[in-house]
């Protein structure tokens, strides 16, 4: 029952997400044996404005 | 001072989050005798189309 | 589909986890009329050198 | 590369999000000798209406 | 800059541990286009103890 | 009532820990004006085995 929380920038497509989940879900099935349906994927998008790297907020870093 | 995080589909009524945060609340101070004041409950909605089953979005599962 | 994380000082009984997770699972099933097979709750015990209330770990405070 | 999660209610502005992300990211690199572009952190805002304390939304509270 | 968190029982080896963190992190590079250095997996082992699914925890349940 | 988890890699003395919710707890303090006794600091030590960066361990890097 792998339970995968991905923490990203906001701004991602619905294409994109959908394709996080699919290959994220291949990679846990893939890694451990687990079957596909007892894999959850968690996507959580995150503004710019509240994503800080190295002190620094991503949009003030025009990420 | 047990934290709870309740991952949860986006989607619940206002009233449905209440009474999660009271009954969770109930639960934790239950289990492990914690004083009310002492328990956190914080709810994160998550968009259908950021919630992974089976390597599909609920969106197109149709959740 | 709702996943709850209960952060906890370190220091339960297994009686008391499986408390825990009878109890909140309960608790989630009546909030948002889920399905018991779908609610999944994942305990994160926390050493109290590791937690921190107020600026001092729980150790100091002798919790 | 410590990752750091700061869960907070609502309403900040960005201005203090980013005061949020300075200083929590110089206390980090001060604690553990950690470079200063290791470090990451991410705010997670949450509704008052998804905020529970002691049973009751914060929201309720009025906080 | 994606921050992976998987949650998983507890017991796998850390060569199965490798492989997650190896295909995850490929996972992710394709479905974003990040690149490979900005990838970050942290992997959460959770005792059997301490994970409940449908009420009942996973020692329990013979899982 | 600021709760901040922060993910470091295991390895870090009683000390520093102490050091680190004592600087992270001012920081937020400072940051949104929160009284000190509504903010909590959690520590999670990951395993080196358990914690990758670009696809690798941090135990097969040397860090």
């Amino acid at each position: 029952m792998p339970i995968v929380q991905v923490n990203m920038m906001a701004g991602r497509t619905d294409q994109q997400k959908e394709s996080m989940i699919r290959k994220v879900t291949d990679a846990v099935m893939d890694a451990v044996s687990a079957p596909e349906q007892n894999v959850t994927v968690l996507i959580n998008e995150i503004p710019k404005s509240e994503f800080g790297i190295g002190g620094q907020t991503a949009e003030k870093l025009g990420r």
